[in-house]
């Protein structure tokens, strides 16, 4: 069996790795664009700020582990086409300074294209001085630019822009985050949770503008200004974190069908093509609450769909559930966390909901170290948990975890509360903080029955 | 409605605030023979190491506090008989320094006499410097004896017991912990699982003797040595964590039906005499996963309770769940979570399981700060998942909750692999170690089926 992986990111990568794992003779290709395989995208902003020590150390992979495994992976490659009906990719590879055209052969193709930083055609976009996100080069030129600089604007406010911006803080430099929206986390968040975050951050001296796109970028051979709304901000650094989009180009070349966000799959991940799967950012997925398509531009779901594409590859039965999409980002101190629906994406859905919000304790309070938590439940008017967002110091990540297992097993805020949470004082609070936000939302389901 | 309350632990205290909150009017006493009320008996091995700054610091409540919501709190009185055909609770209590026996009359009674510690009938138990750890007062002693001596004995390697060893060597002392059974946790860990806190605790100096029983306990006025199988440890002081015995006495004289355990109640906390409700450690429960009796003495069951008696007893219809006995615990730096059937416990109970184990991180692997988790997950013949113990020095706790809902709601270790946990490096691995183990136990189980 000849298999064909199209990206080396944590999707393609899953996919191969686990290919080899259910079948010792398939014949492996991965093919391309980086020099630099099985890195962590997520863990550049930390390396900027100094947390993690090098860009070498968030490479978990390199070549040779893929050699050992009998994966062959050409690297610095484009693909240029995919002749489906010759079940053939075609590629671009410099050898000895020369770009040569070649080909490969494919039983099965899996197309992990992942997804491009979407930049936006404003004016000066391409100054020096402008990066993206992406890669580890990116992230190696962001440093390297950062080094005799002052001040530095970030557009965007998602994850990573804001954990680019308060890196660039702690390593020195005076940063704005500027936003489109009215709010940081536009996605993640509702406003009254994002408003807990940017309070921290502007405590820790990140500027924030909300509400205004970036108009244009100013500057003779360099960036010198960024102009958001009515703002010009002197800068000598622009950051464009506004977001990713699939890249679909060569599986619609092939003939894939594409959906209305991305690459169109089935539960077992694959194309309208047979021989064809699609996996990680390129791909457009159920969403479990609303039943509608959505994309999940995140590592945990890559690495799930690299494994269900790599089992079905192999003759095993397995596929891809709808996503809560559960994430989760450490900003400084704070970790800020969210799971499927927020009341915001709930009111543009029409999906009737009720919300249980409290401010806790990670701790018993006596107990020394014990930090604020905040939690917010999304349930709908039967008291069905849809959605959770938590903001506190310590314990997000696993606590968005227990929710996605209780929002995918369709657990209420009544049965929550009857549920039992582990105490212990120097680590939990003996009436859980998951406990006191349901009862919250019970309280207000009660009130609304009675109007 | 007169409402009378005999205990003022977690699952009395709670009963009692829950009534006042959903009825107004209710005339609610309680009973208690303690002086100080609402402390956290959890806390005490915390300030006897000086984690905690002072005894004082873990009352939550002062009688004060249950005043003001009209609460009538009777403390250091003794009820000696409860006459459940007259609706009548009979105590002495003491009275400008006599005796004085009273009576209050009830149209509920809610029995919440807790648990006395178990003391096994050996020589030497009432010398001087023997101790128990149940109330806060057991504590202020315990503290008093240790300022002025070097060495201690613990008797008993459950929770309480390894906290006390611990927090008693940070003080200062050279301790020894012994144990009948031959593991520590013996309750709540299988033996392979304890083994990894036993090498830490002697990493930190405490000394643990397995596989005997504590066979005497020497000295003239005061503790001088405890004979333990054929070591006899020269000590200034021995603390009896033996373990604690549901309270039935005033139950049984009121006529209640008591079962093999404990008092006996059905899943409103009715007793079998219809207008008296027992909660908290004097109870005995359902086992979620056995379907046979058993306890569960902790905090956060006695609050369920609390609250399920209360709402019951006001007209609302609310049921107690079988339970997982949830449980975690910090020693030192290390963090130790239970939930459901152990490895041991399957075994001893017929049910045939199959475990995944591994040894993964904490966080991303390259992140500073990210530290060793080992996680076993229990699951049937079906891979259902019956049990799971974790051990690190953080997120443990959070662990064991999401664990507790996945084992409530059924979830199979193939159906947790398919599940989203969400990922930051900075927070957690791409692959979460529960996936891990999942996959580990999934790998067994399929071996399993070949055979």
């Amino acid at each position: 069996m000849k298999v064909v992986v199209i990206g080396s990111g944590a999707a393609g990568l899953t996919a191969a790795s686990n290919i080899r794992k259910y079948d010792e003779k398939a014949e492996i290709t991965v093919i391309t664009r980086e020099e630099y395989l099985a890195y962590s995208p997520c863990a550049i902003p930390y390396v900027l700020g100094g947390e993690i020590k090098s860009f070498e150390s968030i490479i978990m992979h390199e070549p040779e582990d893929y050699k050992k495994k009998g994966i062959n992976v050409v690297r610095e490659a484009e693909v240029y086409d995919i002749v489906s009906h010759e079940n053939k990719v075609e590629y671009r590879v410099k050898e000895e300074e020369k770009e040569i055209n070649k080909s490969v052969q494919y039983d099965y193709l899996i197309i992990a294209t992942g997804g491009a930083p979407f930049i936006p055609p404003v004016e000066g976009i391409n100054l020096k001085g402008v990066f993206k996100v992406r890669t580890i080069e990116d992230g190696m030129k962001i440093r390297k630019w950062a080094e005799n600089i002052k001040n530095a604007v970030v557009i965007g406010a998602g994850a990573i822009g804001l954990e680019t911006g308060y890196e660039l803080k702690k390593f020195g430099l005076d940063v704005v985050v500027t936003e489109m929206l009215p709010q940081i986390f536009p996605r993640s968040l509702d406003p009254d949770m994002a408003l807990i975050v940017q309070k921290y951050l502007e405590g820790q001296g990140v500027k924030i503008v909300l509400g205004n796109p970036v108009g244009k970028i100013l500057g003779e051979e360099k960036v010198e200004t960024a102009v958001v709304g009515d703002e010009t901000l002197k800068t000598d650094m622009v950051i464009m974190a506004t977001g990713v989009r699939p890249q679909v180009k060569l599986a619609d070349k092939a003939g894939c069908k594409l959906g209305r966000w991305a690459v169109e799959v089935n539960e077992k991940m694959q194309t309208s093509i047979p021989n064809i799967y699609a996996v990680g950012d390129c791909v457009e997925v159920v969403d479990a609450i609303t039943g509608q398509n959505t994309l999940s531009p995140f590592g945990t779901t890559a690495v799930r769909q690299g494994k269900v594409a790599a089992k079905n590859i192999a003759g095993k039965d397995s596929k891809f559930n709808p996503v809560l999409n559960s994430s989760v980002s450490q900003i400084g101190a704070v970790e800020i966390g969210a799971v499927g629906l927020t009341e915001t994406a709930a009111n543009l859905n029409g999906i009737e909901v009720v919300t249980g919000k409290i401010k806790a304790l990670t701790r018993a309070r006596y107990y020394p170290g014990c930090k604020p938590i905040y939690i917010k439940l999304i349930c709908n008017s039967e008291g069905r948990i849809l959605g959770c967002q938590i903001i506190a110091k310590e314990t997000v990540a696993e606590r968005v975890d227990t929710m996605a297992i209780a929002i995918s097993k369709g657990v209420t805020c009544n049965e929550l509360i009857g549920m039992e949470f582990s105490y212990a004082p120097p680590l939990s609070m003996v009436v859980d903080p998951f406990v006191q936000a349901a009862e919250d939302a019970c309280e207000k389901l009660k009130n609304n029955t009675i109007e």
